[in-house]
C-alpha cells in the first residue's frame, strides 16, 4: 500500500502546508476542485507537456529542475497574456522504475515554482509508465478584457524582448556535454536552462501597453514567426540589439542559439511608438528589456518574406523560423 | 512543414466548425485560452491521464474509442461534482510512428464526446514520444456551493450506482483476447469499453439532493472505499441488488468485474433518508438506478472493517478496495 496511489496522494497533500488560496474551494482529494473566480475578471488556462526524451532526460536532468521547469512553462504563458497565476494541476505519469525519492524531488520542484508566483496546486492525476510525461496546467486571472493577445502588432510598433536570448538553449548544450561551468556567464546559462523563471510580473505590467505578446518558449525566430502571422504583419530585427550573451569569437554559434533556441521563457512584445514613453522600467523589475526591431506592413507582392534580419554590417537578410518544432524536433534520448 | 506543429494547429483549429461557445472568449492559437465564466458560478476543474500500455493498446484500441474515452473520463469526473460540461483542453504525446490518420482519428473521437456533452475544445498542447500519452482537461460550471462532493455520506444513507457495473472491464476482456462478441449483451459491454458515456445530466439532477457522489472509474470497491474515507464513515452492500450482467455460471467473475473492474464512468452516490421520495427517475434519464446498500456509522474499535458485502445468504463478509490502483496496477504492454 505505500506505493499506492492513496498513499502517493496523501504525501502530496501533506505538502500543501500554505493556507487555502483565494478562490480555492475544495482542492485535492475530489473528482474535481472547486474554483471560485473573482468577480467579473476572466480566466486565463493553459496546458504544457513536458515529456522524457523531448524535453528532458532522467540522469542528466535533475527530477527537482523538471519540476520546476513544468510549473515555470504553464506560467510563462498566463505571464504572456498578462495574467496573475492562480492555480495550477499537474498531471503525471512517473517512470515506473524510478524509487517514490524521484517523485517527490519532482513535486518539491513544482511546489517551489508555484509558491514563487503564488499559485496552488489543486489537483491532477497520477499514472506510471514507461516513459515519463508530464502535463502543467495553469490557470490564471486576468480583468475582464485585458488580455494581452498576439493578433494587435500594428506596422510601426517596435519590438522587445526581456532577459537574455539563447541562455537555455546554451545551458542544455552544456548539460548534454556534462560539461562543468567555468565561468560566471556559464553558470548562469545553466541556472536559467535549469530554473527559468517566468515573467508575470513584467505580463500584468503590459496590460493596456503592448499590442501583442507571447512568450518564447520555442525560439524567437519561431515565436516573432507566429505573433507576425496571427498579426497579419512582417517585422525587422537588428542582430546587433539583440541580448546575446557569450564569447566574441563564438558568436555566430550564440547568435543561432538567440534567434533558435528555445526555452528561455522570456517575454516578447509590441509597443506603439505613441506609447514607448510608457514603457515600464526594466530596473524596477530586475529584468533587462530591449528594444529588437519594428513591426512592418506585411507585403503581398512577390514571394512575401515575413521576417528580416538586419546583420551589423546593415544588410537585410531573410529570417527563417528554425526554433523548436514540437512535432518535427529531434529527440534527445 | 506538412507534418509540423503549425500545419497540425491548422488542422485542429479547422475541426471547430461549432458557433463560439458560451464563455469562450478566446481559443485555440495564443498561449492561453480566455474564459469568461458565469457571474456568481463556480468552476469545477479536473485532469485524467491516458497512457499507452496502461490505459488503451495500440492495435488493440481503435484511436476514435480512445479519443473518445479519454474526453468521457473527464466529463465523468464533472458529473461527479453536478458540474455542466463547459470547456475541454486537450494535451497529447503523440505516438512519433502513427501517420497523421492516427491523430486525426483519435481526434475525431474527442471531438465526438465533447460535442455530445456541450463542451468546447479551447486549447491544449502537442509533442511525441515513443510511448503515447494523453492528458484531458475538463472544466464544468456549478451554481455556487451546490458541487457535490465525496465528503458527505452520514449513517442511514441510501447506496446508489448508475446503470450497469463490471461493463467495461467485461468489455476490455473482450478487447484483449480478440473476443467477437457472439451477442447482445456481450455486444453491449464492448460498446460500454470504448464508448463509455458520461451521466452529466444525473450528476446535475442530484445537486442539492445526494448527501456525497463520485464517478465509478476504479471500481466499485475502491471507489467506495474512498467515499466512505472522504465521510468518515463505513457501508455495507447487497451482493443481490449489484446490477451485474452476465451468464449466471459465471456469476463470480461478474461480480469480480462489478466490484473490482474500472472504467465503467457510472455514477455513485448516497440519498439521505428522507429525500428518497426526491430521486431522479432512471426512466427519464434512461438510466437504470439501483439501491446497492446503506451507510453505516464508522466502528472505531477492534480492527474497523470499513466495507462490507451481505452475500445472497444473508452472511456479512468483509469487502477490500481491490479495484484499479493507478500507480501499482499491472501493464498492458
Amino acid at each position: 500500500m505505500a506505493n499506492g496511489e492513496n498513499a502517493w496522494l496523501d504525501w502530496v497533500r501533506r505538502q500543501q502546508r500554505s493556507a487555502r488560496p483565494a478562490g480555492l474551494r475544495l482542492g485535492i482529494g475530489d473528482d474535481a476542485a472547486i474554483l471560485r473566480p473573482r468577480g467579473g475578471w476572466e480566466i486565463a488556462v493553459t496546458t504544457d507537456l513536458m515529456a522524457e526524451g523531448r524535453h528532458f532526460r532522467r540522469g542528466v536532468d535533475r527530477p527537482e529542475d523538471c519540476g520546476y521547469r513544468l510549473a515555470m512553462r504553464g506560467l510563462s504563458d498566463l505571464a504572456a497574456m498578462g495574467a496573475e497565476p492562480w492555480m495550477l494541476f499537474f498531471s503525471a505519469l512517473w517512470p515506473q522504475n524510478e524509487p517514490p525519492a524521484w517523485r517527490r524531488a519532482f513535486h518539491r520542484g513544482l511546489d517551489q515554482a508555484a509558491k514563487e508566483a503564488g499559485a496552488a496546486l489543486a489537483g491532477g492525476d497520477v499514472s506510471s509508465g514507461i516513459q515519463a510525461c508530464f502535463d502543467i496546467l495553469a490557470l490564471g486571472q486576468i480583468p475582464r478584457g485585458q488580455a494581452l493577445q498576439r493578433d494587435g502588432a500594428r506596422p510601426g510598433d517596435r519590438i522587445f524582448v526581456s532577459g537574455q536570448l539563447g541562455q537555455a538553449a546554451w545551458g542544455r548544450q552544456m548539460l548534454d556535454q556534462g560539461h562543468i561551468p567555468q565561468n560566471p556567464r556559464e553558470r548562469q546559462a545553466l541556472r536559467r536552462c535549469r530554473r527559468p523563471r517566468a515573467r508575470w510580473e513584467l505580463g500584468q505590467t503590459l496590460r493596456g501597453l503592448a499590442s501583442a505578446a507571447m512568450d518564447l518558449s520555442d525560439g524567437l525566430s519561431s515565436d516573432l514567426d507566429r505573433l507576425c502571422a496571427a498579426s497579419g504583419v512582417h517585422a525587422r530585427i537588428h542582430e546587433t540589439h539583440l541580448p546575446v550573451t557569450g564569447p566574441m569569437l563564438q558568436r555566430k554559434t550564440f547568435l543561432d542559439l538567440a534567434l533558435n533556441g528555445g526555452e528561455d521563457y522570456e517575454l516578447l512584445f509590441t509597443i506603439p511608438r505613441r506609447r514607448l514613453t510608457d514603457m515600464p522600467n526594466g530596473q524596477d523589475l530586475s529584468i533587462p528589456i530591449i528594444e529588437i526591431g519594428e513591426i512592418l506592413p506585411a507585403r503581398r507582392a512577390g514571394k512575401p518574406q515575413r521576417l528580416w534580419l538586419e546583420t551589423k554590417n546593415g544588410q537585410s537578410q531573410p529570417l527563417e523560423p528554425r526554433g523548436w518544432d514540437a512535432l518535427r524536433s529531434h529527440i534527445l534520448l
